[in-house]
Formats: structure tokens, C-alpha cells, sequence
């Protein structure tokens, strides 16, 4: 069988592309060896918010009070949120097999070979193709801890699926994924300590902010173990037991249950990656240019595979681009607005240049910095919690980054991404009108504050 | 004493014309004759959100099982809601008050009269300015409805500080403060009907979405009479009753609250503004070109008093373009991508045209309407709810209009403003990374969707 475009990956990246692909008239065949929608839609993004929702739907219930609403005790039931989990994952997967029955596209489940860049083999058939599409996402890393092959750990897969809260728990790395199911588990009243082996939490994101939110969750119980490595594990009747190391001294910690969340690498073994010789970057991940193309005209690499952001939303541009491309429409990538989000409650979000990221680059900058307060709804809707907007513009007053640790940051970190995206300054940013009281009005308040 | 700018009326067009006039050196006298802040802030947007939040926090309570959160029953306590929305009205009031004081702005609380263009008089103290501005805000419409002077009915002034939720209620008037009202007593457990003049609810916004919301709210109690007018009132002991007319048939309706909220006229009397001489528009506002100059060089006219979109982000827009063009900053006023904003649960959006503002002016658009739960967020956060996303493009597809039904509209809709501020087009705008899950992401759904 001949396609115009073979697409091996149905995760946000490979969806998105054979979905545009065949709407453009094009044969595409996807190839997905588990569930389309991928990690993020599965396991990843999705599933974690709707559990997160519900921990957040608790938490407002037990601190009703604070907005003059009596509630009785309130407690979930989370077999049943489980469950919810699932459904709204198979609704969400069910919309994306429509969208691509719609669109046209042949959709098989099964494992990939690439032969070469125009063969793809699946279990004995042998698939042509003009173009091809790689975007095989990203993995849990596992890190060679003494010990770690005789602990019944849990990754977020596991964590997913928890129907019963551990009285205590260990997550490993306080990145995004671990900071979330920190907070998850906090809310659902387990014990939790995070283990992070740098001097912060949430490398890449604003460190001041990032310290703001860890001081937040100290507050709420939770005990983060900073420059921190775990050197061993070991399992029992009674649990699990966590050897760490903070300096010269070694300490021990005894819990229900592990979490293992020190980050993810991009899979690229096992479906002939290789047999395209493919051009490497210094970190190993292959080479792509603006347009997502490989070394290897016709071959395009997208999303987690490319080693770059492993973030849904980037995977979706880049498919998109890539498509274009073929399609031979102007397209290219632009990494500059791609914002990053923590689900926690509050929630962080950041998008553009950190104060870090612009230092490193020796790049001039002036920062703004205001109290969430300055939002007047915030107030009306956040008693007794803080949080901080700050701004990072350029001399010119270009707008670089922007920083936000406060509800709803998730949405409204896409303004801030539009404007650094379209390149404004801020009298450009400041021109456009801005629904009164939003949380979003905090950018003008920022912005008027210079 | 002489200022360089003496502003009239301390509402959001007052306070940010006088703070940001002052904070660039020109010596500035702020006249208030009530509360810093205005309507909006005393007695308008950010009272009536805090009241929102807290009825909002009650359903959510209630529905809490849809997902997976038992919750003992909930109840509200008014007098706390209220107090606590004094509280923050009073904490955000105290923070202009700051700003205004930090800018040197002088403040004077007392009734102003416009003597000329270049003098204003306080009490028996004559001040002269070299520019003037006033934005003296609107005040709530009583039509003249038979017996209306014998009943004890409320404007949102009274209904803002109810500490017992009546039994029964009707709103006169089915805009947004209209529906904000039925909105929050309909969630406190009051049999509210609304009655509009008009064949929809929310004249001005997207009449489809509005249909949608109505439908809403019947299904949660609230009934409306559209097409209706009220023509008469009358009270005893038992409550007020009701008479309106629909078509030629005439009815009756006894309640225990009447809402008035038909709607609101410009401040324009008793302040001296006819002794300026301005040139008016055909319906009678004070004429201004697009730096909210008047006819009379060096008078300013901002905000409600403008007659234009009485809306506190209009407001301060305009306030920051008529200083800007005092200090001889270029600015101009762009009323192309204003948002409104209904806060009722769920919230509705909108921002630019509307089909019916399209339509009347016989300009050819394209229309792309998607359900929200093509946004995965919005389906992980909205359980059985629904809510529907619209966009209006050009034929060049150029984002001409957008409105969203479906929390949280009004923190979303701002990303749909620049975009039309910026007149982005549809693939521009795709180019925009946003981050997943996010309900905003919706607007990316809708555009990949042509």
C-alpha cells in the first residue's frame, strides 16, 4: 500500500499532523502501537487534570467557609474519581478516532519499523510512502538506584490509577509531573515528601516564583528535600525505605508508597529510527530545522522525539508545521511564546524568557514584579492567598517573559504568549482592552505600574 | 489653586487618568463627590463578582459528587457574603486611594461644578486647570411605570447588600447586570423571573449564545418573559405585584423583590457640563474625536459619560488614551475589540462584532462554531455541562468577532481581543502556541476547524 504521508505516533504531534494531512486531500496512514492521544491524552495532561479538578473541587468545599458558604465534611471517593479519569479519557480518545475518520485517514494499531525513509513495515506488511512523520513522544526515566529493581514503585501511570491514598509517600524529582501529584496527594490528605536533587524546584521555570510555590506547599505539609539524591531503596512488609543524601549526610525515610517522576526521554529505539542515518544534535536527538524537517529530506521529526520541550502543545505546533511544509505552505517554527504549565492549586505558569534563561544570554532586561492583588478579582475570588505576576521586558520594552503563580495562570498565561509571540512592546500590549474584573487584567496593571 | 489637570468623577476612567497624568509630573486634582473607585469598584463589577464567587462556591459544593467529592449539605451565610464583599470592596478602594496618593494625585471629596473649560468650582473654592476631563459615570434607569412610586423596589444597590434571600423576585430587564442578579438569587434558592422588553436576554451580545444561557437557566428555574413589558406596580403588606403585557395579553405576578435593571444612563446634569458648550452626537453625548477630546480643546470626555459602552475596561482605555494625549504620547481609542463579559455560572463572553452587528452592516463573514468540549480542560472541569465556542472571520479570515459560552469565558475571551486588536488572521493566529490542556485552547480548535 502507498501513502503520501505515513505518521508513526498518534499523539498530539501525530494526530494533529494526519488529521491537516488528509483534510488537505493527502493519503495518510497513522500508526499507534497502544491508545491514540498518546501519553498526554492516556496518562499524561488530560487524566491528571480531571484528577486534579476533583482534589481542587475538595479543597474549595473544605475552605467554603472563607467565602461565607457552611459545608458539611467533605471527603472523596476516589474509586469513583478514577473512574471519572477514565471516562473522560475515552471520551476525549473516541473525539479524536471522529476527527480522524472524518479527515480520512487510516488509522492502524500496531508496532512500526522504518526500513527507510520511504518503507514502513508493520507486523509483516510493508507500507510506502512519500513523506514521513515520526513522533514516537517520550518515556519515564528510571534512574539506576541501588535497590530500585526490588521496590514496586509507581511512575504517573500508577499514580493515575491510586484508588486509595497512601498514608505516606516519596516523589522523586519535583519537576511538574512530580509537583503535580504532590499536589494531588496532598489534597487527598496523604503525608508527602518530595526528594529534588537540584537547589529548586521546577527547573525551568521562574526559580523565585518556583520557591514561592514550594513555600506555599510547605505550608499545606508538604516537605520538599532540596540538593537531595535518593542513593538507595529498599522494600518490606511495612513499606518502602528511602535512603537520601544532602551533602555528606545520609538519611533514611520510611513510606507507603514512591512515586518516581525524575523526568522523561524521548523514545527512540525500537522502530528503525536508526535506518534513516539521521543527523544528530549534540544531545543526540536528531536534527530538525524550521520546518521540522530532518536531515533526511521527506522526514520530519516531531514533538518529544525531538528532545526539545516535551510538552503537548509544542508537539501540536510543530505537527502542524511540519504538515504545512509539506503541503507547501509558509510555515516555521517559533519557540519563542512556548508557555509551561503546573497544575498545582494555585497553578504556575510561565511563557517567553525567565530571568535565568536571560541572564545565561547575557541579554539586558527589566523585570516588573506586582502582587496578584492589583486584580480585583483575584481578590473577590482568592481570599487569604497571595501570588505574583512578573514581567520580563527587553530595553526597548519588548516583552520577553511572563510570569504567573496564581488561579487561573493556565489561561491566562495565553495572552502573555500571544504578545510575546506578535513581538509587542508594552504601549502595544497595553492598547488592547481587557474585560473588567478578569484575573488578565493583571498584564495592564503590570505593564501601568512602569 | 491651579492644576494642570483637574478630572471630575474618581470611577476607573478617573483614577487611571489622574494616576497615570500625576505619575508623569503634571500637578493633578482628582474630584470625587462619593467613593473612590466608582460604581464598578463600590458598587458594580467588583462587589457583584464577590457575591458571584461565593454563590458559585455553594453550587460547587453541591455538585461536588459529579466529581467523585461527597460534601454534607451546603448552605450560605448572606450577612458573611456580604460583609465579606464590603471587605474587599474596602481593601481594593484603600489600594487606589495608595496609588493615587503615591502618584501625588490630590484628592478632594466633594461636589464639582464647571464654571468654563479652565475653572471648576468646589464648595466656594474655584480651581483652574489648563485641561479638563470628566467621566462622571452613569446611574441606574427608572422607567416611569405606573405606581412605581409607591413600591419599595431595588436597584442592584439594594440587591447587593440583601442578607435574606427573598422567596420570590423579579428582574425588570434581562441585560447583564439583569442576568448577574438572576443569576445569584436563582443559586441562593429564589424563584426569579425575568422580564425583558426585547424578543432575547443580553441585547448587544450574541444573540444565538444568549438563547443558549436562557436555556440554561430555565432548565436551573428561573423563568423569563421576553417580549414583555411591565406596566404597572403596585405593594401591600403580602408583596408586590406585577402587571405586564405580552402581545395584547395582560398578566400579573405577585412577588416579594423587584429588581429594576433596565439599565443605565450617562451622569450628564448638575455638574455644570452644559456651561461648556460642547458639541453632542445625534443621541445627544458629548462629542469626542479619537483622543477623547471634546469640541472644546483641552476638555476630555471618558467613560460612561461618553455614551458609548459603559463598561469599566472602555473606560480605562479611553482614560489612558485622553492623558496620553495630554502628556503628547500618540494614542488613539480603538473601540474594535471592547469585551463584555456576563458573569453568571456558566460565564458568556464576547469581544469585536457580533453576527447581528455584521449582518446590520452588510459585511460578508464566515462563521465557525465548535462546542467547548473540544477543549479536553474543559471536559476534565465541566461535567455534564455544555457550552459552545463562535468566531466570526473575514473573508480574508481576518478574526472578526468571538463569543464563548462556557467558563471561564471571561478569562479566555481576552486572548480572542488581541487577536482582533492585532488583526490577526486565522493562520496568524494558529501560530500562537497555547498551552494544553487549557479551555482557551478552544480558539485553536475552532481555527484549525476551517
Amino acid at each position: 500500500m502507498k501513502y503520501q504521508l505515513i505518521v508513526i505516533g498518534g499523539g498530539p504531534a501525530g494526530y494533529t499532523a494526519a488529521e491537516i494531512a488528509a483534510k488537505a486531500g493527502l493519503k495518510v496512514l497513522l500508526i499507534e502501537r497502544c491508545n491514540l492521544g498518546g501519553v498526554c491524552l492516556n496518562e499524561g495532561c488530560i487524566p491528571t487534570k480531571t484528577l486534579l479538578y476533583s482534589a481542587k473541587t475538595l479543597d474549595n468545599a473544605r475552605f467554603a467557609a472563607k467565602y461565607g458558604v457552611t459545608v458539611g465534611d467533605a471527603s472523596i471517593d476516589l474509586p469513583k474519581v478514577v473512574s471519572r479519569k477514565n471516562k473522560v479519557v475515552r471520551k476525549l480518545v473516541l473525539g479524536i478516532k471522529a476527527k480522524l475518520a472524518n479527515a480520512g485517514v487510516t488509522v492502524l494499531q500496531a508496532e512500526a519499523y522504518i526500513v527507510d525513509s520511504h518503507h514502513v513495515r508493520c507486523d509483516k506488511e510493508v507500507y510506502q510512502c512519500d513523506k514521513l512523520l515520526a513522533c514516537t513522544g517520550s518515556e519515564t526515566i528510571i534512574p539506576s538506584i541501588e535497590g530500585i529493581q526490588n521496590i514496586d514503585y509507581w511512575t504517573h501511570r500508577e499514580a493515575l490509577n491510586c484508588s486509595e491514598a497512601p498514608a505516606t509517600m516519596v516523589v522523586v524529582g519535583g519537576g511538574v509531573i512530580g509537583m503535580e501529584f504532590a499536589a494531588y496527594f496532598n489534597s487527598l490528605g496523604t503525608k508527602v515528601t518530595v526528594i529534588e536533587m537540584q537547589n529548586e524546584i521546577l527547573g525551568g521555570m521562574d526559580s523565585e516564583l518556583s520557591a514561592l510555590l514550594r513555600a506555599d506547599y510547605t505550608k499545606k505539609g508538604v516537605k520538599f528535600l532540596l540538593n537531595t539524591s535518593v542513593t538507595a531503596l529498599s522494600q518490606d512488609e511495612e513499606g518502602i525505605t528511602v535512603t537520601y543524601k544532602c551533602g555528606d549526610a545520609v538519611e533514611h525515610l520510611a513510606v507507603d508508597k514512591l512515586l518516581m517522576s525524575v523526568g522523561r526521554r524521548p523514545v527512540n529505539q525500537g522502530f528503525g529510527l536508526e535506518n534513516l542515518g539521521l543527523k544528530l544534535t549534540e544531545r543526540g536527538h536528531p536534527e530538525v530545522d524550521a520546518q521540522m524537517q530532518s536531515s533526511q529530506a521527506g522526514v520530519y521529526i516531531c514533538g518529544d522525539l525531538t528532545g526539545f520541550s516535551l510538552l503537548a502543545h509544542t508537539a501540536v505546533r510543530e505537527a502542524e508545521v511540519a504538515v504545512n511544509h509539506i503541503l507547501g505552505r509558509t510555515d516555521e517554527m517559533s519557540y519563542r511564546a512556548i508557555p509551561g504549565v503546573v497544575y498545582t492549586n494555585p497553578e504556575f505558569a510561565g511563557v517567553g524568557a525567565t530571568e535565568e534563561s536571560l541572564t545565561a544570554k547575557g541579554i539586558a532586561y527589566k523585570t516588573i514584579k506586582i502582587p496578584m492583588a492589583f486584580s480585583g478579582r483575584f481578590v473577590a475570588e482568592n481570599e487569604g492567598v497571595n501570588g505574583v505576576c512578573k514581567l520580563l521586558l527587553a530595553e526597548d520594552t519588548t516583552v520577553l517573559g511572563a510570569h504567573v503563580l496564581g488561579n487561573p495562570a493556565s489561561e491566562i498565561i495565553t495572552l502573555a504568549g500571544m504578545a510575546i509571540e506578535q513581538r509587542l512592546t508594552a504601549h502595544q500590549w497595553m492598547r488592547i482592552v481587557v474585560p473588567h474584573p478578569t484575573v488578565g487584567e493583571i498584564f495592564r496593571e503590570a505593564l501601568a505600574s512602569i
